[in-house]
């Protein structure tokens, strides 16, 4: 059987989520994010589609690099207004039984103890839909909301999210034994209490002396997730994440990607094959190439320039107000703005990028590859993708919501479907019985966590 | 028109909220929490009574006080496992129209930047069916979770209380204007930025520097409740709540309490009658006297006497496993038991209670009359508790769930509306509507959040 390809949405609590502009187009639905109809419909439509999952991304914090202030991000909608994506969970699960749900929790702004309970909750209420994007934030913006002067530095962050990984296992793993919860009606005991462990965590940047609040969810520890790219980060993916997000322009970026975090998996002494990876990609599909081509050129024709470069800029930290549209990067005095769009460049060195083409190209969908076609087509490309890059599938941008999805749904579902590439049903079960197998429906046995199961702690 | 009575539904997203060993009786559900379906049936059976709302408590912690252990807590599902309330609410909201939310917020623990941005996404996703019980946490075992080595004192709990709503306020009133969110397509324009202002706080207990990161939901800020019952939570809730709940045994604490807040309501400027005050009950109802009388006995032989003393324990930090069953209360030399009792022989001072009768009496709804009879008799009572202590309306405490709903659905509300005193359709509109009229979609303008509004900030 060829290599089932995997899906997740990408989406955001938001009104553009990476395609900035986009919300002007009639048929964007994106700005009803704050209404529960918007996510009952896309919910509908990704599990009438088989996606595996949707991926909601998150930020606490504006964009306020690109000159200097919130202005841009503001008049763009750039992820701001963003509302708290946990809460549109539980009503997404309501109207779907297979869908699946991955969150991003920032850690550095919450403690373990009240976020593992958050989701436990989900667990238990998705009965095992839940996936965690370990995220540890990257906007300045976000520490001055929690009261800081500024975030940590990026290292010592990672050095945090370890020692809030070992709590948050802890609690789903070492807490509560299997079989704490008897519900002896007779006896009158509904918990044994000779079966629940306080953990007692005195670490560096947390203490928690505390029995988790939650009993034994479906599993335990939601599925992980990381997205990851320093080498930081890579590393903290290769012990930590069950799936891992990857976002680039290029098969020859994202395959030495994907070839370096298996790699470091292995030498934690995990399989390798069981980190899922999953691509940044934008599909825009049609019935024929040239229906698709004409979408795509009506799509960019809303893209706005400045909400794209207001993403940018928060991303790298470069203030791209500095410069005018057609000025062509290369010729810009400046290392940090060079190396930003390097990636860019990876696939045609001799091609040149003004400021205006980057906007466009972040425009829709963010910095990573728009594949437009006939079915026939995008199948083809997706299918080279997974080929030649040793990804597991991917995690797919809107240009236009729910539009996109839909027609992802309708148009390309069938298609990878009638190639043997994708599944024709879900597999019951859990998300990480979805992901690997029936019956694993916990951590597997390689995976660091193991460490906090029935332990002394 | 008789004055209109306000109801509440009280739960908890636990096994046994305040009706210990409850979870025995075969027709009980509540511990079945961990599923979608127990909050979507209790949604719609609330929503066909016309119920105003569901109220949902929390704790942080567990009850340790009772034996110096958790054990006994564990062993009867004494609030605990504990699942986060926040998240059961969307699922709600997905069945209903008209049902509106309040829910328990514990403020000591998270930082008011991500707590305003929660309230104002449930509030947008409900379209204004959001109210916040506002708490400070009693238990140490929450303190302890959270990595402290105790909460603060009391008194300071209810200063920082103060200080983090000073900073809710500027978040939900003062950040974005009202004409802020254009969403002019044609111009290009989603937020305007100069109707969007940062809250820079400095305060004694909280930094935040940042623009609120919702745009403006419903209601803003949500219906405030607030339970405090001390002197600092009483002067507390006269100043910021919209809705107080009290929970006491007797008509008269009741009475004077109710005095007690409407007059420092008044002193802070505020109409004492916008103060709408919810006592606690627990009504069994039947068929005929005889029936519903029946029916209580029957519930009562499933009260865990363990499971209500840990309870008490807790609320009281007096440890009741140190006495037999039948000591009685008065001849125990401990003044804080004493104390703790003396409410409940107000109404007759010269009854002996016993260590068991506490626990009989808390084991069904807490520390609240059970109102226990016919439709025509609960409505009587009902109606002369309004009378005679000034209250608005009830939070009622289920014995079992939801079957107390249900039986109160079908039974109290049809005689309830017969007599006039109850609302036969919704108000439409948002909570703060339905609890104030029509148009009252804002907090009032006698409430001091109004000095965070479009103020500098």
């Amino acid at each position: 059987m060829a290599k089932q390809i995997r899906l997740n949405a990408f989406d955001m609590n938001c009104v553009a989520h990476q395609s900035s502009g986009m919300w002007r187009h009639p048929h964007d639905r994106s700005w009803t994010y704050k209404d529960l109809e918007y996510w009952l419909e896309l919910a509908r439509v990704l599990e009438r589609g088989k996606f595996d999952g949707i991926f909601l991304a998150d930020v606490l914090g504006v964009y306020d690099v690109y000159g200097g202030s919130a202005d841009a991000a503001l008049r763009n909608a750039t992820q701001i207004p963003v509302n708290d994506p946990f809460l549109v969970i539980p009503a997404m699960a309501v109207v779907t039984e297979n869908l699946a749900f991955g969150v991003t929790g920032t850690l550095s702004y919450e403690s373990p103890f009240q976020f593992a309970r958050r989701m436990s909750t989900l667990d238990h209420l998705t009965k095992g839909r839940i996936g965690w994007n370990i995220v540890t934030g990257y906007l300045e913006s976000a520490a001055k909301g929690a009261g800081l002067d500024k975030q940590s530095a990026h290292d010592l962050r990672y050095d945090i999210a370890d020692e809030y990984m070992q709590v948050a296992y802890k609690l789903w793993e070492g807490s509560w034994d299997e079989a704490a919860v008897v519900r002896d009606r007779k006896a009158g005991i509904f918990t044994q209490p000779r079966k629940v462990r306080k953990i007692d965590h005195k670490g560096e940047h947390y203490t928690v002396n505390a029995i988790h609040l939650c009993e034994p969810s479906p599993q335990r520890t939601p599925v992980l997730y990381q997205a990851g790219a320093s080498g930081k980060g890579r590393e903290f993916a290769a012990r930590h994440a069950e799936c891992v997000f990857m976002a680039a322009p290029t098969k020859q970026i994202i395959a030495n990607s994907v070839a370096d975090i298996r790699r470091r998996a292995a030498a934690h002494g995990r399989n390798p094959a069981e980190v899922l990876i999953f691509a940044l990609a934008t599909v825009i599909p049609g019935p024929t190439d040239e229906a698709a081509k004409a979408k795509l050129e009506e799509y960019q024709s809303y893209v706005s320039h400045e909400g794209a470069l207001a993403l940018v800029s928060g991303w790298t930290g470069i203030d791209f107000s500095k410069y005018a549209l057609d000025d062509v990067v290369r010729y810009i005095e400046n290392d940090a703005i060079r190396s930003t769009v390097e990636t860019l460049t990876v696939a045609d060195p001799d091609r040149s990028w003004t400021i205006r083409q980057i906007a466009e190209f972040a425009g829709i969908g963010g910095m990573a590859p728009v594949i437009v076609g006939s079915p026939s087509k995008v199948v083809d490309e997706l299918i080279s993708w997974v080929r030649d890059t040793d990804i597991d599938g991917f995690n797919l941008a809107y240009a236009v919501t729910p539009e996109s999805f839909t027609d992802f749904v309708d148009l390309i579902v069938p298609e990878m479907q009638r190639r043997g590439v994708y599944k024709r049903e879900y597999t019951p079960g859990t998300f990480r019985e979805k992901l690997f197998g029936q019956g694993r429906i916990r951590l597997a046995a390689d995976h660091p966590a193991q460490l906090y199961r029935h332990s002394a702690l």
